[in-house]
């Protein structure tokens, strides 16, 4: 026989509420990092990454980027830029291996650190997704829901800046996306490097309205953006400003080269790792050279295009070992690193699921402190889904649940219970039991365990369908985090008045 | 700025065919065990299960099994039996830590050893479901297909024995199931331990259909079956006479404690392993004492109920806690273990995809050797989804890719190739690139990764509904595979003789 499987609603208990209280806003990651690739091999793969920067070099469209590197004694021949083992080594001295991430709400901070685990939203997307509005590009509307979303559930860390609203101008769209997090959330902040005249009006708005004295402002960073290399080998405008910007405030830079191999970068999973080494370790090395000290995370983004498409694919096999170098990579030089889990799939279904889930496997297992799109990415960035939110944070809550470790005393093993129901019984009236059923498991978000019957009956709605009432709940009963109306209103005036002076124009591409 | 996302299209390499052909037949699992108890709690669970079976005991339905373990030492007291410690230390010395699964086809042969990944379909489903045909009582017909569709993916590694054919009388079943897989398939054998009689008659049709002589026939093991307890503490008469017919002809069972949290077993991860523990032991001493060196397997499928429905749950918190928690109990008695990876969903959704990937990372991460169940079980067992199988095989396959380390040889490094590019380029025409392109990556199985317009011009269609054409396809295009038609005519005058005299009823429960 194989396993009878066990006919439902024999023993069913109608909606027994849940008493858990599971803590999901400080993971520690119970896993030990997993390897691909031989000890010899990581050395090799970080060798050859200095080798293409002092070499073959990378080309920095931000002259004053290059000017801090040439300080530092990289040899520069027009926008090409190439910098020395020596000057890698110098920036892996003095780049922090743990940072505090601060937050308005001081118990939303977390250590970002290797061990930790920070779990963020889908990023990037231009547009939105829900089963109530249909696909349409993201709006102010769309985006405070999406931070309301975000606020809404402890195992996401950190504020959100998708999806773009794209109805608001964009010299004041860093206006709004961060007045939105400061009205509406308590949790560490994200803006966009979208030029020096922005990232000013940013940190000034922050500094105001968590009213920051000069030393708070560096005790930590307050405030993180991405920063992605041009791959293969081009650091534009914005993105080197933009380290430099964050590198002098003391906030925090996330270099994360996007290398897509066979497309962007070589097709091999290790040739594309060497590109997006060698490229993170120069935005480390400018963020060091800057402002020794400045808060940095190596970042790995590197997948598989799909051969039948073209496209950028996610949770792949290839995507997963890069996730896993990246991780052994970030360890060889002592940061803690970002990954990423996000899906290609149009839908939030099994294949979307399976890319999510996959990714998060291989950030959790590559030993990442950061993984970004981790809810809510669909076609591979370009979509902002609000169901595909709420089925992801299902996983995201399944990995928080497993960083707490089961008990394991006298009273968990269970022995006088077991003494205590006969061969055949069962367990349900057990003391043992009914002391701990209301909060001995995690209570899922969207999965419905119905029977086959009761399932058809009411609708036969797969998890997408019934994602849709759900976010439409969290909505509905959203109310801004203590604290948070203080803030806005201190932080109102300084906005209204860099408003009415036209915000601030995002720097060209240069 | 977030990782803007990649616009597709721009570089779509039309149906690029693959000329991949990656190896799934032996798979290695690559990752290092992960840990949910200290060693401490390891050695407390595995003394509290002996004290389970020492001081409480079990009930075993069947005498000649009682007789058995009172030979050995036991304690008996009408249908309870008594184990001390010793009698099972003893049991575990001779258990085999490794055994050599036959196959029909010798290339379909695997260890069955710690390390190894074994892969299997959905089993003891009753009901089948595609979107053909829609929900329905398993039949031959379908029983057929799922042997056809088994037999066509390299990365399930032996035969199923589900859907339930429910149109053929049980005395027949038996018969009929077995020849389907000789006829049909080359991977190794499954049968039900539905009492002696009928193994009898399965044992002679393997040994005539593969012509095996009687030292043939124990080198190695060419069938297995899974042994449920009937938890708790329970031992009914079909699945202890299993346990002694397949000891003693030298094949495999693969003894497995259904424990269902808050139901069948106490509600606690740790108490729910002790009971899955003593239950897994004591069957696995029943088969040591019927033969010394008899295969057997270590097996947990302990998961916990859903609080709201009190249906049994998978891929949850829980169960993945329980499996890593499984497999360092088997690895204290060091013997190979069987997990498994199924879903309680009603449909091939999201759900349907996060419980079965879940539980599919429990068992890789808990180190299982045998992972049942893995591709197709809906609704908790209850029904073999065609579409399901499909979605699930996608995550087979990605898991059977990471078990092939990336190549990490200087060519793959690719530092000529990222010389070749210059900034802002990029890699397609790159002779790396060229000359790897078409078997670099995995070709996904039901992923569709076409932008938005193609895919809603295509009739925005999910991964479940893409996966009806897929499994119609392979059914359409099946062949049996070489040999299959001589062993079914060689063992055909056996069965038509065992069919004319009415086959071999059931054993009837205790």
């Amino acid at each position: 026989m194989t396993d009878a499987p066990v006919r439902r609603g024999r023993a069913a208990r109608q909606s027994a509420p849940t008493a858990r209280q599971a803590d999901y806003r400080r993971l520690a990651n119970p896993f030990r990092p997993q390897e691909v690739f031989s000890a010899d091999a990581v050395a090799a793969l970080h060798s050859s990454a200095l080798d293409v920067l002092e070499n073959l070099g990378l080309s920095i469209l931000l002259p004053e980027a290059r000017e801090v590197l040439a300080r530092a004694g990289a040899r520069v021949d027009e926008d090409m830029v190439f910098i020395g083992r020596d000057i890698v080594a110098e920036a892996l001295r003095t780049a922090p291996g743990a940072m505090r991430m601060r937050a308005p709400n001081p118990a939303r901070e977390v250590d970002y650190a290797p061990g930790s685990l920070i779990f963020t939203a889908a990023g990037g997307c231009p547009n939105v997704f829900d089963h109530e509005r249909g696909r349409h590009p993201g709006s102010e509307e769309t985006f405070r829901d999406a931070v309301k979303l975000v606020q809404s559930f402890d195992v996401l860390h950190k504020m959100p800046v998708a999806p773009e609203p794209q109805d608001v101008p964009l010299h004041l769209r860093h206006l709004v996306t961060l007045q939105a997090q400061l009205e509406l959330g308590d949790k560490p902040l994200t803006v966009y490097a979208r030029g020096r005249a922005q990232l000013r009006q940013c940190f000034d708005v922050i500094r105001e309205a968590l009213d920051l004295s000069d030393t708070d402002w560096t005790d930590g960073f307050w405030v993180s953006t991405v920063i992605n290399s041009n791959s293969p080998r081009r650091l534009d405008g914005p993105m080197a400003q933009g380290i430099l910007d964050f590198a002098r405030e003391g906030q925090m830079t996330i270099i994360t080269p996007f290398c897509l191999a066979g497309a962007m970068a070589p097709v091999t999973v290790a040739g594309a790792l060497v590109l997006q080494h060698a490229e993170a370790l120069a935005g480390i090395t400018l963020a060091q050279m800057a402002r020794p000290g400045a808060p940095v995370s190596y970042g790995g983004f590197s997948s598989n295009v799909d051969m039948k498409s073209g496209s950028p694919a996610f949770g792949t096999p290839e995507h997963m070992k890069m996730q896993l170098g990246a991780g052994q990579l970030a360890r060889h030089i002592g940061l803690p690193w970002r990954s990423a889990a996000g899906s290609a799939s149009n839908a939030a279904d099994a294949q979307g699921a399976h890319e999510n889930i996959m990714g998060l496997w291989g950030a959790v297992m590559g030993g990442a402190t950061l993984v970004i799109h981790a809810a809510g990415w669909l076609e591979g960035g370009l979509t902002f889904g609000f169901e595909k939110m709420i089925t992801d944070l299902e996983a995201l809550q399944t990995v928080a649940e497993l960083c707490t470790r089961p008990e394991e005393d006298e009273a968990a093993r269970a022995y006088e219970a077991i003494a205590g129901v006969p061969p055949g019984g069962h367990f349900f009236a057990s003391p043992h039991t009914m002391e701990r059923f209301d909060k001995a498991f995690y209570a899922p978000l969207v999965a419905d365990l119905s029977n086959h019957g009761n399932w058809i009956q009411a609708g036969a709605q797969t998890a997408e369908t019934r994602a849709t009432a759900i976010w439409q709940r969290v909505l509905a009963e959203f109310k801004p985090p203590a604290g948070a109306e203080e803030r806005a209103a201190r932080v109102a005036p300084l906005i209204a008045r860099l408003t009415a002076a036209r915000g601030a124009a995002p720097m060209t591409e240069s």
